[in-house]
């Protein structure tokens, strides 16, 4: 039995898709980003980064989606959510979902938490500014080298596709002109009509 | 057999001391960045992102430092650099990394890399201020809530270690006061007494 620690339009998505497709047991709360429920103290003394996903488990918590998404693919082996016979095909899996963090799911957020790298209003806008260009430039390498089709890693769903189903869903917010992304935009349509997505998106926003 | 692609100063340190403690036979090329190597189609080809490290094996190229850490300890079990058998530890290996790549590295990488983000220099001046503080921010954490001792994950040395230690190697130039970072600076010492870290620095820097 897990819990997952989530705020809808978060990157906790992707965890909470991989959970639901694992077949495991498991509670999800709601954070409310509004309140700024994530910096009170009852949750740093969950996730001291203040951030969601947080994954709670008998043995401790975990955060950091692609951490998380491993463990969820390594703790119901028998839902095949990841090669883990495959080190080669792991690692490639490994690769993506940490592009996603550290390159793809970055340059979103100067959109929104320019805060983090700058302190003066100017600055932020002038992050902002970029955002349609980051963003959409990190997705066309997605589209144009990584992404194999119908799933990210060719014929078998994997941990990557929860994921970059859950930062594609930003795009839009993103400006960034998804006509160049055809890849992706059906990769989409294909994560939305899996019954797993469709149950969560009805809990976040139904 | 497999070749390390990397720049001295840059994140494949880790990958690279990581091989040496692996003991897996390989060679290990420099990309010059000050001729702007990493642009180039010849190497464009190996990595289309145009960053290092990058990792060429007999079956493909890997880039992502988290991925390719998991790869070399996955492929060299004997050396013990990650929990293998422990999905619960090896998840905390890969949030602690993960924390590295998508939050240490992207914080130091506003000092040095911010037209990624913004393109008019007053934009880029302005992230330029904040680095000391979102980097210290982000090592403070690790420091307090984090950091075991004396390695990353505790007693047993782990894929972590190099990777703390390469991105530690940014604090002076990212001008934070590392008097508030004990752990981190000890660790960087026990570091730098590993003749693997000494071999790759002769070779770096010598």
């Amino acid at each position: 039995m897990f819990t997952l620690y989530y705020s809808p339009g978060s990157c906790a998505l992707a965890s909470h898709i991989a959970l639901e497709d694992s077949g495991i047991d498991y509670e999800a709360i709601r954070i409310n980003f509004g309140a700024d429920e994530q910096r009170q103290p009852d949750y740093l003394a969950i996730n001291p980064k203040g951030r969601v996903p947080a994954l709670v488990t008998a043995r401790g918590v975990l955060s950091e989606t692609p951490a998380i998404l491993l463990f969820i693919a390594q703790s119901a082996p028998q839902a095949g959510l990841a090669p883990l016979d495959d080190i080669f095909n792991l690692a490639r899996c490994q690769a993506f979902n940490s592009y996603l963090c550290s390159t793809v799911h970055v340059a979103h957020a100067h959109g929104g938490r320019g805060h983090r790298w700058a302190d003066d209003p100017e600055t932020i806008a002038g992050m902002k500014r970029k955002v349609p260009q980051s963003v959409g430039d990190a997705f066309g390498l997605i589209e144009q080298e990584m992404f194999e089709g119908p799933w990210v890693m060719g014929e078998t769903y994997s941990l990557c596709d929860p994921y970059l189903y859950t930062v594609a869903r930003w795009l839009d917010g993103d400006r960034v002109d998804t006509t160049k992304l055809p890849k992706i935009m059906a990769h989409m349509a294909r994560m939305e009509a899996r019954p797993a997505v469709k149950t969560i998106l009805d809990i976040y926003f139904g």
